[in-house]
């Protein structure tokens, strides 16, 4: 009622620009939580904001807080806050006041609480609508409420609250959105039965800080000068970078939940870096163009593993958690507030470029940025102190979107003027003077060409126009919040019972934090940390590779990734002895899914690997065409031939393939192998064979009750799986037990029955080949992780 | 005579201590070009601290000064010379007054021009010996004559001077040792004709530089931190510089035939070079080692070509050649007196890493560094400015071998304070102190440990005292001299038509020779060269190729270098945009050695070509396994495959071996790759075919009136060749003329008159297969050199 009364009183005086002109149709914003913090301090300032910008857009708006709260004190309380609402300083101060005096008149409080009183919200508009003949152009439902609430309100709105036809409906929603990959999905799932993708508007609030917004539109009108150098040729590191001096005081029981990398790097710094990253449309201002390079971007990340991060915890972080969650004084929380992560991307444009996400709580100073820093190709022949004032080639390339705070306490661009003069959109953009001497990432201000924005604007305003003109691609859709968590959640899993580094917090820091790469993953500088802080759930060794024996021979145990590591250690070990002692190596490799992760560990970490110098053979294979995503060597290829420099002459997959037709016989592909390995093996004795364990007790493609493989003269053979593809070829027991070495891997909880059993088995080949592998006179090592062991 | 006199005097005094204990034998040192330039500026001085240093070694010695001036006039210029000889500072005064009254008495001149002075010379050493009852340790002969002089000195001390057996001869021969390749081959055979390799020592200064001569040992006393840290991983780039303030004024007749690539790098900046890249023998003391791994070290270097080095010349060069010269006002020299040089090895430890090598006249200081900077790899979460004057690990990490001048204005090493506390010899280098805030290398002193040497010395003091010892590894051997022209020859040719960019000289230099690194090579920074010298030898271009018509079909022709550089570009267009249309691209490249400069252009300057998306068939092999130097697959895979990313599915050599042998026609290797075609190929129709052409005509591996090939169904087919190997497989003319596009590339004087013949003859096949290659529905263009075109 009171908002038609409201409406009325406006229509009745008549003499508003924004009604003379009610072309477009009317806008209702409902803000749900409209006495909540965020909305109090810049929701409801962003929507007088779009109020004054839009008044003569054609469109008429209604303003609709809502919450919990009954109408009276609702009312009392929303209005509270919609009196102290600002004129920006860009804004005649008469208009402003006229605007502000309407704008008090076209908002309204609403109790939204029962299904009820949505029905009554939805016939009041309609009602309105209809009394003064406007047509409705949709509606905005902003959600500025707890995540808890999401599914009840959007039942709500999905159910009564839809405009008719014709009219759009956008809902927006505040992070967080689930804190890994499975929560994310589950929420995405729901919402998907309330509302159609393209109705929600998922708030990232960086993209509304001007400097990230504007890296887009930059790489866009600087394609000319950029094309060249955007690129792993030209770009030595980019480095992502959010810090903050505040701690989590007063908010440990959102935080203890979430920790500095859902807060922080998996939202606002992933976007900044898929913008940074993405490939160019060939129309930035496309969101769907946006949307799908973007997504494309995600796809070309490298998995990150355990190494890829530093995590560390101010020392004051306990005690809060301890006081503010009443927890025991001997609670050890796992939560990190300071994160350094290194990401890659193996995109033919990034790949070997590291990407430096940063964030911390109780950091030196608040500051964010991105900087995208060039290699130096340049010698400068003059000395240094004798070279003039100008712009040497031979001072640092660098281009920062400096997002706010800090030294410059301004959103900026900076372009290092030894790079070129950037295109900057005149209206919104102007060259920044001053602070000359001002140092920032080494180098004075004068060494750059520096930007700020006309205006400044808050993120929330920017954001809230966005919501309003459709602009999706300032929004995280569906597919782009799952293909984040998709990134991060391997990490966060790996992560959670890792030590974090205690830091005092402030300027004490000092060199604390800092934190270097190291053939592909990150570590702290300074060695020997101040303290660990030991999560509590301790489990055998988080550090150290247990060594004990299986089955009479060595066993080599510890967490999956450990392990991989040693073993991929231990297997350059044995190469590079190899190769010193006879010149060449030649490796037996098993297919499956266990060895991928060894095969991306050996193209990653192992340089030194002496890859030119080994033969690489296959210890079995399905019978599928080679460039088939089945074949074991397909996946080999791709997993690591594809990353190492193997010579083609030294590549041995096995000939499944002749006269176009599969594993036949009479084709001999078999003997073709075998006499391949023959020829090129000195005894048909592998120096190193690679095996992996079935739950069936099979190895190789040995299964059990093979008629083939397990014993007698031929060393290559075809057999039989129990599943698809059933056809295989396989290296034999007898030829397996020639090698000097033999390593079996066995990894995760699938397999923690068949070691059990294993373990205790004599040798009893038919039954169970594995328990055949028993080299005549070279060495067998087992490698199982705890899952596989302990179960 | 006056040498027994002298020794006699000496031996009748009978209190020198050298003398009462000689039991090592006597050394006669003869110094030839006694009178001239570098015996007064060094030499002298050089055999007198050898005298200080050894006077108690067991050894006698007397010194001979030799020249083409009569014995009168000469006498007197030499002992002018003696008189001057400084006593060093750390030699106690009046010992040295002693010592330097002995070293007078046992220096004696000679006038040797005739074959009969030698003899007599001879005569004299021998009757001295025999009188004193002394056993003949060694002779040394000093060269320090011009190089025309060499042959005739040689072989007189050959035939008349030799030592009797069981002592030593030790000649000593002083740069320049040829001026290419084969001028120094000629030379190093003359040379051997009269002496034995361990006979010759050829002295290149810088080996005796304190800093250059320490390379070694740092490595080898420092393994513990420069293991992990000495390889392409952690090294950035080497900076190898020697910067002169001095002009070739004076010196220009010498100069206008060297050169400063000839005068500096060719010697003693590769010599430095040499140091830092080649492996560490396990004892750096054994000559035999040093200079077996410094041999290996050159075999890595990787060829240079034209765009490997920036070259300039100082403006006043010019006038000075015409003034000493006497040479016509108009004469332009195409001396550089400026270059920059971007060497790269090809070891695994080296590879991708930049060496510059950098020497120039008339720049604007006096200074001579190596300069080794690693990678920086740290990330620091403080802020700059906040952080404590520790050393942070974001500072740049170096390491400076110092030879001398510049703003230190002595030699030392300079380690990086936040690398390591470096393992110095105690005795030979000291810590140093003092200006602590004198920038070197954008980095205060303060920021590095920094060493010199307790007793400073001249790097002939050093080497002298080298050859005295025997030290082999001071010295350059003939394989390390013919190794190091071999690897600048070729830049030198390929540059003699090269403009240099002018300089003005002295500190006005400013950026105009700064350079960067692109692609491989090197330019200029400033675009736009003041001035350009333009060679007199002008050809048809220099820089455009020519575009014009051969058999009515395109041609493309230039200057070798430039010609493969443009089909390596207009391939890599043709790749990308095939790629865009159809999402891969089938290219058929041929054998031979002309593609083999392309497929190192294609390797190592085109990182955007779409090598994952390409195929790679061959258009003709050789009959030999594809593991043979001759194979034409081998070649490829060397050149080329080995260091791109092709899939492994997509290389597609010929299957010239089946069943054990070699392209037997009942094996159906032809069919094999007909099918293999047929399948992948869409139509058989091929995207880009590369071809050669023989001195016969010949193309692919079709020879004229062969059986098979030139018309007819087959696609691929076995033919004979005139030369061994003579069988080959290859595709047919149909086959070929299917492309979409077909290249033909001919290189060389050598395909003149074949290239003649061919323009002129209609389609003709059986006569001349090339006149065969035309494409049915595509484009044929012809790559031809100028030397090809025009002989």
């Amino acid at each position: 009622k009171m908002l038609r009364r409201v409406l009325c009183a406006v229509l009745l005086i008549g003499a508003l620009p924004s009604l003379a002109e009610v072309t477009q149709g009317h806008i209702s914003v409902v803000l749900l939580g409209a006495t909540g913090d965020l909305a109090k301090k810049y929701l409801w300032q962003g929507l007088f904001q779009l109020y004054m910008d839009q008044v003569s857009s054609g469109h008429s708006f209604t303003f609709h807080g809502a919450a919990l709260t009954a109408q009276e004190p609702g009312q009392r309380l929303m209005f509270d806050v919609l009196k102290k609402l600002a004129c920006p300083s860009d804004e005649p101060p008469n208009r402003c006041a006229v605007l502000k005096d309407q704008f008090l008149k076209l908002s309204q409080y609403h109790q939204l609480k029962t299904a009820e009183n949505y029905t009554v919200l939805n016939r009041e508009i309609q009602a309105l609508l209809r009394q003064e003949g406007l047509k409705e152009a949709g509606r905005i439902f902003y959600f500025s409420v707890p995540p808890f609430a999401y599914t009840e309100i959007a039942r709500h709105i999905n159910s009564s609250c839809r405009p008719p036809p014709g009219a759009w409906l956008r809902v927006v929603l505040e992070k967080p959105f689930g804190h890994d990959l499975e929560s994310a999905q589950q929420l995405a799932a729901e919402l998907k039965s309330f509302f159609r993708e393209e109705e929600m508007y998922r708030v990232d609030h960086y993209l509304g800080k001007q400097a990230v917004a504007h890296i887009l539109p930059f790489r866009d009108q600087n394609r000319q000068f950029l094309d060249p150098i955007w690129n792993r040729r030209h770009v030595e590191r980019v480095e992502i970078v959010l810090k903050e001096t505040v701690d989590a005081k007063g908010r440990t029981s959102f935080y203890e939940q979430y920790g500095v990398i859902r807060d922080v790097l998996q939202n606002h710094l992933t976007e900044a870096l898929m913008f940074l990253t993405m490939e160019l449309p060939a129309n930035v201002s496309r969101a769907e163009e946006v949307l799908q390079s973007k997504l494309q971007a995600f796809q070309s990340l490298r998995r990150l593993e355990k190494g890829s991060a530093v995590l560390g915890q101010y020392q004051a972080y306990a005690s809060q958690v301890q006081e503010e969650l009443q927890k025991a004084p001997t609670y050890v929380s796992p939560t990190p507030t300071f994160a350094g992560v290194l990401v890659h991307s193996d995109s033919l444009r990034w790949e070997g470029v590291p990407f430096l996400l940063t964030s911390g709580k109780a950091l030196d100073e608040r500051v964010g940025y991105v900087r995208v820093l060039f290699k130096n190709r340049a010698y400068c022949t003059q000395r240094e102190t004798l070279r003039d004032a100008g712009h040497s080639q031979c001072k640092a390339k660098q281009i920062i979107f400096y997002i706010g705070h800090g030294a410059l306490n301004t959103p900026a661009v900076l372009v290092s003027r030894n790079l070129f003069r950037p295109v900057m959109p005149k209206g919104s953009w102007r060259e920044a003077v001053g602070q000359p001497d001002l140092h920032v990432f080494g180098q004075p201000l004068s060494d750059y060409y520096v930007y700020s924005p006309v205006k400044e604007r808050d993120a929330y305003s920017v954001l809230i126009s966005n919501i309003y003109h459709g602009r999706k691609d300032f929004f995280i859709t569906t597919e782009n919040l799952l293909a984040s968590w998709a990134f991060w959640t391997p990490l966060l899993e790996s992560i959670s019972h890792q030590p974090l580094r205690l830091y005092p917090g402030g300027v004490e820091n000092q060199h604390l934090l800092d934190f270097e790469m190291v053939g592909g993953e990150v570590a702290f500088t300074v060695a020997e940390p101040a303290e660990l802080l030991k999560p509590s759930k301790v489990m055998p060794s988080d550090y150290r590779t247990i060594q004990s024996k299986f089955r009479q021979s060595p066993l080599v145990s510890a967490w999956s990734e450990d392990l991989v590591s040693q073993l991929a250690s231990d297997m350059e070990k044995t190469a590079s002895r190899t190769v010193a002692h006879s010149g060449q190596f030649h490796l037996a490799l098993s297919g499956g899914s266990s060895p991928v992760v060894l095969f991306q560990r050996l193209a990653r970490h192992h340089y030194a690997f002496p890859w030119k110098h080994t033969h690489i053979w296959l210890v079995d294979e399905r019978c599928v065409p080679l460039t088939d995503t089945e074949s074991n060597f397909f996946s080999l290829h791709n997993h690591l031939l594809q990353s190492v420099r193997v010579p083609y002459f030294n590549i041995h997959p096995m000939p499944v393939y002749l006269n176009q037709r599969l594993c036949v016989e009479e084709d001999g592909g078999t003997e073709l192998y075998a006499k391949e390995i023959k020829a090129l093996v000195a005894n048909a004795s592998f120096d190193l064979v690679l095996l992996g364990l079935g739950t069936d007790g099979h190895t190789a493609s040995l299964f059990p009750y093979s008629e083939s493989g397990l014993e007698g003269a031929r060393t290559v053979v075809l057999t039989e799986s129990p599943v698809k593809p059933h056809q295989r070829m396989s290296l034999s027991l007898p030829l397996i037990n020639k090698a000097k070495q033999v390593f079996v891997l066995v990894l995760g909880k699938g397999k923690h029955d068949i070691t059990t059993l294993v373990s205790r088995v004599g040798h009893e080949p038919k039954k169970w080949p594995i328990s055949g592998v028993s080299p005549s006179s070279g060495q067998l090592v087992w490698y199982v992780d705890y899952e596989a062991l302990l179960g």
